[in-house]
This record gives structure tokens, sequence and C-alpha cells, in this order.
């Protein structure tokens, strides 16, 4: 089935199983997130995975409206969190109502993604919601790590990785396992398509992160330096320390110091990034993870065509660079 | 076994279980909350109830703290969107630490709940999920109508009543209905008891409006007035709303839209109150719920003593008339 396929089907599902409830207080935020113009990529992962592994895709619908519901409430809560004004080009919850509606709103997000595992039965259910659990927690762990390196003046590139493994790359991992636990798959598969999801969304979130600082302001869709900005220690930042200069060092620090942005900063610090080589360095740790994620394809008890497939997809994913 | 024997082995088990993790900035603040000297009602409900109908007590301490965390989560939450600095007697999470920190620490904690009923297995387990987020959801719903109601003109006893039942008592409710799941007691006690505990909870939330009011202030532990004072629509005001003369109802609307307290606010509002009976409506209000909570104990299929336990432990819970 082609991807544009597993977006329909899932979209169709989601004006289903979503009906319009009271208090609309409560209900209508919910409904305005998961209607804001998602890529759905962590639902389509779920669908893909399911029809890969021979499964039902249509039963792996409620599985993978849970995984985005579960996206949704963590990107109300980050915005909150993070005083965003803006998601997708539209007013963040917290901004079009009121910071109650959105903590409120979150949590009943959260709570609806468990209830839509209810779906499932005997230790296929018990197995959705304990990796389900598993990983809702790492992802609280992962924002609280991504808050605390704010505040944290050395932050190593294990402890980037890390971070942005649970903050990101586990709950594409889950939104592919799960697939493949609805498909009934080996315990092998299960395990190799989540290191799969797992290396994939690393590079995923590091691909975002050079983007972000050199990325085409025309295609990329965001504004250019936002990273540079707002001062987030991303691998760029990390590589870029260690490598520096003792004067370039302290120019960086303290370029990454500011509260408000003075003039010329992003190009300051772009240009400190190109003196030290960094866009070839992300490139490389992009490289080293995609081909980790590969090597997991080759891993799964698939036929070759399907393993291609799972590539190209891949592939497909990581050739936004633009 | 004795109430007290039920809160001593919670206790403990409080303790093994829940260990110190990293990230800190995550953990600390749930170690911080579930350790401020609660009264532990909702799992000793839970631990009483597995004895009553003959289930091993221990085996019902898993579900009794996932209650409990769920219980506290909901706490944090609330906290911040009432702005409220203090949380028996001590700073709220939000106050100690910050924002961020209340709201993703009470994510962790709705999430961790959910992970304490992973314990249970098969059947049992998914009857544990299913009522945990039914439950969950609905202590959401009742927290928006309460918010709701703040901005709303008339709001009327059914209204509250429906509003309590969702934000308080479904929780009591499912805190003794976990007991009966775990005993495998009969599906008909599960009912009963789950109603049991729903009358209870709404005679108990009636109780505590009550004494807001009119309760002693040397033994009541919260300041008298409250409530008035934070212009909440409890029954004692939609009672006397319903009852007033035309000019006495617009004194109270008046009082009820005041800012910032006025002098001798309170008094004034007391006056009003017992100037229309409503401390005797009231307590006909408590004394039908609680007859409803005996009435769900004598449909239960234990024997006369656990009956009487059980209506003497209710009678216990509602005697803080002081």
């Amino acid at each position: 089935m082609e991807l544009q396929t597993y977006k329909t089907d899932f979209s169709n599902h989601l004006e289903v199983r979503l009906q319009k409830k009271e208090p609309a207080g409560l209900y209508n935020p919910i409904h305005y997130i998961l209607n804001l113009g998602a890529k759905r990529i962590r639902p389509v992962l779920t669908l893909m995975s399911c029809d890969l592994f021979g499964g039902e895709v249509e039963k792996a619908l409620d599985a993978a409206l849970a995984v985005e519901v579960f996206h949704n409430f963590s990107l109300i809560h980050d915005d909150i969190m993070d005083d965003a004004p803006l998601r997708r080009g539209k007013a963040t919850v917290h901004e079009k109502w009121n910071l109650n509606a959105g903590i409120l709103s979150g949590d009943a997000m959260l709570i609806l993604a468990n209830q839509l595992l209810e779906s499932y039965q005997g230790s296929q259910f018990k197995k959705l919601v304990s990796v389900f659990n598993k990983t809702a927690l790492e992802v609280c762990e992962g924002q609280q790590y991504d808050v605390d390196f704010e505040k944290q003046d050395n932050v190593s590139e294990e402890q980037y990785i890390h971070m942005i493994t649970l903050k990101t790359a586990v709950l594409l991992a889950t939104a592919l396992q799960f697939g493949a636990i609805i498909a009934s798959a080996h315990e092998d598969d299960m395990h190799n398509i989540y290191n799969f999801g797992l290396n994939l969304g690393i590079a995923f979130q590091l691909q975002d992160d050079y983007l972000d600082a050199f990325g085409n302001p025309e295609t990329f869709g965001k504004q250019i330096g936002g990273d540079i900005i707002e001062n987030k220690k991303t691998l760029l930042y990390i590589k870029a320390l260690e490598l520096a200069s003792v004067t370039d060092k302290k120019a960086l620090v303290s370029l990454y110091s500011e509260k408000q942005e003075s003039e010329g900063k992003v190009e300051k610090v772009k240009i400190l990034f190109l003196r030290y080589g960094i866009p070839n360095l992300i490139e490389e740790e992009i490289s080293k993870y995609t081909f980790l994620a590969i090597s997991n394809i080759d891993k799964l008890s698939l036929n070759m065509h399907k393993k291609e497939k799972l590539k190209s997809f891949s592939k497909s994913l990581m050739e936004r660079k633009v």
C-alpha cells in the first residue's frame, strides 16, 4: 500500500473515532490540535509496519491513533513550557484558549491515547500498554533533560543524543513496533523494527537541527536559525564548542547566553559553525544513524521487496536536505 | 484488619516502589507531593475493599498506589489551575519548583499510575485499566466543569452534583472497585461497591462544602469561608439563590462577583445562608447520599459482620461534623 493511502485511512479513522463531546472546553482544544494539518508520520509508521509484517492495516488504526493523540498531547504541554505562540503556523492551544485549557486538554489526551488501546485483547493489549507506558515516561524524561540542558553549561554529545532519543526517537520506534505487535510479528522483528525507528528518529532529529541552521529558508518551512536564537544546545553547538579556539569558544558561549537576540547573531554563529566544519560533521552523524537504521532493516525477516520499500521510505524521509 | 494497618502497609509499599530516579527535576517533585502527609483515604479504600471481598491485601498494593499517584497528579495540575500556593500547609509543586516542573511531573505521574497496573494479568489487568481510563477522563471532565462554573451565572443543583460526582466521587468509587476486582468479587458486588463509593463521595464532598462555611475553625484544618471568598458556587450558594427574596438574591450575586474580598463578606454570606435555612437543607442532602451509600452496602454479598464494619467506616468518615 502507498503512504498516501495510509494517511487517508488514518484521517478517516480519526474523524470517525473522535466525535465532539461535552464539556466543550475540554474537548474542543483536542479537536483543534488534532486537525492542525499534521504530517501524520507516526500513525503512518504504525500502519506501514503492520502491513509489512502481514497484519490487517484496519486493525492497527486505533493503535496509530493512540500514538498520534499521545504525540499531540506532548506538543500541547511542550508549547506551554516553551511559551510558544505558534504550532504549524496556527495559534497554540494555550494561546487560543488559556493555560488551564492547555494543561487539562493535554491530560485528557494522554488518557484518551491509553483508552484507544483498549480495542486490543489479551497479551497483545498488555504488550501495547506496557510499551506505551514505558515510551510515554521516556518522552517526559527527554523533555525534562531538554529543559535541564538550557541551564547546564556543559552538555556532552552523548547526553544530547540520549535526550533526543528519549524526546523524539522512542515514539517513532514505538509507532513502528505497535504495527509489528498488531501483526503478531516475531519477537526478533519487533526488536529490530524498534531499533530501526530509534536510529531513524535520531537521524531525523539531527537533520532537523542541521536544517534549522543551514536549511533553505524557502523550503524548510520554519524560521532559519530558530535554535540559535533560542540558545538551544544542539549537536552543532556542542561540536563547535569542542573544536573551537579559546577565543571562538568565548564568542560562542557569549552569543548563546544572550537573552535578547543581538543584531547578526544567527550569521555570527553560522560563521563559527562553518569555521570548524560543523555541517560536515553533522552530516557524518546523520549518515551514521541512517546507516544503523538501514542495517536494522537488513535484520528483519521480510522479503527483499519489502526491505527495499522500507529502505526507500527511510531515504525519502531523510532526503529533505534542502 | 484495621484501617491503620492498611495505611502502614501502604506507606511501606510506597517507599519501596517509588525509588528516586533520574532526571531529578522530573522525579523529585513526584516524591515531594507523595510524601506531603496525605490521609491516604483512597488507597486505604482499595485495600479495605480487597480484604472485605476475601482477596489478598498484598496483591492490592500496586492498584492502591496507582489510585494515590493518580490522585496526586490531579492535585498538582489542579493547584496550577487554581494558582494555589499551598497544599496540606506546604508549598505546591509549581511554587516550590516552577510551572514546567508542575506540568511535567504531573504528566509523569499519570503515566506512572497506569504503569503500576501492569502488575496485574489477563482479564483483571484489562478491567483495571479500562476502569482507570474511564475514571481518569471523568476526573478531567469534572475539573473542566468546575472551571466552567466559575464563569457561569446559573448552575443548577443537578449540574453541581454531576460536577462533584466526576471530580471527586468517581475516584473514591474506583478505589473501592479496584479492591473488588483484585479480590475477584462477583459482578454485582463490583457494581454495588462502586455505587457505594459514588454516593459516599458525593456526601463527603457536600460535607466538605458545608464545613467550609459552618465548620469549627479549630478542628476543620482549613480557613473557614474559603469557598465564599473564592466565589465557589457550591450547593449552599445554589440553594440560597433558589430560595432568596429578590433583594437577598441581588446581595448574594453581588457578594459572589467580588474579585477582592470586601470586609465582612464571609459573615454577610453566612447570615444569608442561615436566613434561608441552608445548613439544614445541606444536612438533608448529606443524609440522603449517606443513606444511599448505606443501602448500597446492604446489597453486597457480604456477611453481616463485614457489612457493619463498612457501615461504621462510612459513619466515621461522615462524623467529622465539627
